[in-house]
């Protein structure tokens, strides 16, 4: 990835800044901080969500530093003073992370990394965190729903020239591919990542010739192995499948394709398919594109339109329905000079921002009956639950709903990705993780994966953290 | 900008290269084809939208090579033959470029970038200048807006942590300081770019000490100049206003701020006027934050909210309303050997969707009684228009609507950026564009800057262009 490397230590909020400056001049710059990145509403009232972007966090914490520029500008804001510029040229995070592999399914308020290190090291990092984390499961997370509607069709992400920015093509062609896309027409995410760049034409290739026959023949000349051409700039019926009949015969090609990017998609293919068909030309595949999504997709097919596969461009690569993911970064426990672990909680009037307290774990159970995910149970680190006898779960607003869970087993969702500062995980490669990621969508109960209306998994805390949390709410009513 | 560069030649969608290809083999390999970027509907329905991306643009067609990891790349993809990739070795941007300077207000259907050259070369840089593009404006345009509604209290961008990945926190920070934010939390825009950063402290300052007062008075003791406080982790009115108080006093401090992030902010920043007034901190400001954006903070000022200053994060940096911005590039004529131009055009049964063809410019008309801006005119770039004598502009739809315009000056709105290589324009400073960007609003009729139902700006076809586009409109039909 030496193309895409760059030096970005000061993407951060300016808070992290005098906030680590405060810490270094106070009894905080040695004590131990725990936070946890979790989010809250999954997107689209989706289901589920799947998670993306550890490995360019990864990257991102093994090339933190700060270097002759950055300090030199920190300087120049004139509230820095020299000490702790100074400690700033050794910064490097030397702590612990925790956190729960790329294209894993995850749901709200579910930790899924877990940073141990000092004060001021824990919180600096939380911006490219959040940012990465949020924007690549984000696109995961919709790219996944697009490919389910599409019903086994392949789906190319087609977006680039529609997303926030380099990054956002790049990194979301990466998430998408991850969460079940078959490829995209970003060419850097193949080269780099691996990605299945394709493409054929844009509709200025045909304008540019005289005629539009002339311009499918010269293509079919040049890419006679499966071409697929533009059928749609000028008419399609009338115009573009003709041509593109006459162009295919006339170089003898039978394996191909067409691409529609305008129109009434589920009348033209259906005509399309005819004509094609017709025209002995039955194994050409009918591809079709313009501002699809899920919805779409799924409404199109419904109605019997004739398609192979779909290419989804803006409103793929920019979740256009919901373009934030709010993962949040939230203090959950300070460590004193002894190891002792006090846990911190945050609340708040709103009580789907009440956090989870202490240093915690996450178990998803399955039923080995089903082999299906049944639920997730976060639990405090130091507990040591039996899962090999039955549990009784219960849900932690309206604890009177329980539900005994018997011949079942669970699995650790997060792992160890830092120690020390030391990085003690490989990241999986991009096929690695795609496979992974199907076969975490295959877990799911299909209640769980429709679109509308799914239902709500359960998300349940362990007796211990429920307790805890409790105690701590109680406690916290009328006193600071 | 050291920090930030990346080699980005690959990214490019994959077509690109295939037509690229596709070029090198026929007659087109040496001829020169014209491209237009434009948009054609403002997002959130708005009057105007803000031009933004040309300085990254610049940066990018500067750098623009095939590195040989890139011909290794392409050369493995099986389909692109040796004399291709040896051609591709010493590929530059040789061409031609003129564009609408950043912080222009623009409008949907006029050229913003044409470019002029050999056929490769001006498909090719296609991917890069939409995202860019695309990105930086659809964000300066939400922004306008947002610090329009903010009625001159300062807004500052917040939003990193919810940005598309990296790029997306950077140019978006870059592009609302250009649209009017009076800065930013992200850090590495300001040492990038000169966009003041700022911030102070997260909830997790304040949980990370044993009480909320100790948290206050720390910060107050380390930041004495200005210092904003966040008030709202426990509770505002018994808790973080009443510490908040303490604080400033204990330490002498007058000039101050309280930061809300929660809550209903209408009765709660009344409340901690009244409360702040009272304790004598008149001077002490409020910062509220909190998922807000344009309708928000016109509903809160309208009931009276007592705010000083805003800080807006997803819902600018996402433009979450509508988070795509709709630039295209279409190919608009091509230049045979002899130098003659020919217009192209792109025809389609949505009306919309048909582009204007030929070599164009465009004019901006303004009132010498009011020196707003009464309507763009689009003409081919050989015509003579005298603007020194009255125009009458009509409807290109509707032709019988027509204006007579008298009184009037003209201001030719693209400039040359690239002439055969080269660039030929220095890009002006932030500062610059930032001020330039608050005189084109100011520019602008009431009518054309409201939120609801704005006016139409009349964006006009000289009669010349329109005739070109109406006799090819008429030919297309039927032949191809």
């Amino acid at each position: 990835m030496k193309n895409l490397e760059r030096h970005l230590t000061l993407l951060c909020d300016f808070y992290q800044l005098t906030m680590a400056r405060g810490y270094f001049h106070t009894d905080f710059r040695d004590r131990y901080a725990y936070f946890d990145v979790f989010f809250r509403k999954i997107p689209d009232e989706g289901g589920f969500a799947i998670c993306a972007g550890l490995e360019q966090i990864v990257d991102y914490i093994k090339n933190l530093y700060f270097d002759e520029s950055d300090i030199d500008y920190l300087r120049s804001k004139g509230i820095f003073d020299k000490e702790f510029l100074d400690y700033l040229k050794d910064f490097r995070f030397r702590g612990d992370i925790w956190a729960i592999p790329e294209g894993t399914v995850i749901f709200p308020g579910e930790p899924v990394i877990t940073v141990r290190a000092k004060a001021i090291e824990a919180q600096f990092i939380e911006t490219f965190l959040l940012l990465t984390f949020n924007h690549e499961s984000l696109v995961a997370t919709k790219a996944s729903r697009i490919v389910r509607a599409a019903e086994g069709r392949p789906v190319s992400e087609f977006g680039s020239r529609r997303a926030h920015n380099a990054d956002a093509a790049i990194y979301g062609a990466r998430a998408a591919y991850i969460a079940g896309c078959g490829g995209s027409a970003c060419t850097i995410a193949d080269k780099e990542f691996g990605v299945p760049a394709g493409g054929t034409m844009a509709h200025s290739w045909i304008q540019i010739f005289d005629s539009e026959y002339e311009a499918f023949d010269t293509y079919c000349k040049l890419y006679p192995n499966k071409p697929t051409l533009l059928v749609d700039t000028y008419n399609v019926l009338t115009s573009g499948i003709p041509n593109a009949i006459r162009a295919f015969k006339a170089n003898g090609i039978t394996e191909c394709a067409v691409r529609l990017d305008s129109g009434d998609i589920t009348y033209l293919t259906k005509k399309c398919r005819a004509m094609l068909d017709e025209a002995g030309l039955t194994k050409c595949g009918i591809v079709v594109s313009n501002s699809l999504d899920e919805y779409i997709i799924r409404d199109i097919l419904r109605q019997g339109a004739c398609i192979d596969s779909f290419g989804v461009g803006e409103r793929l690569i920019t979740s256009k329905s919901e373009p934030v993911f709010g993962g949040v970064y939230k203090l959950c426990a300070v460590e004193d000079k002894n190891g002792v672990i006090t846990p911190k909680i945050k609340i708040s009037e709103n009580t789907v921002k009440i956090t989870n307290p202490g240093f915690k774990n996450v178990y998803r159970l399955y039923s080995n009956e089903s082999n299906k995910a049944e639920a997730d149970l976060i639990t405090l680190r130091d507990e040591d639950i039996d899962f090999t006898k039955p549990l009784e779960i219960f849900d932690p607003d309206y604890t009177w709903k329980r539900k005994l869970m018997e011949n079942y087993h669970a699995r650790e969702l997060m792992k160890q990705i830092f120690k020390d500062g030391k990085c003690v995980y490989e990241c999986p490669n991009i096929e690695e993780i795609r496979r992974y990621c199907a076969s975490e969508i295959e877990s799911l109960w299909d209640e769980v994966l429709r679109f509308d209306n799914p239902h709500n998994y359960y998300v349940d805390l362990s007796q211990k953290l429920w307790d805890l949390k409790h105690s701590m709410l109680n406690k916290k009513l009328g006193k600071n």
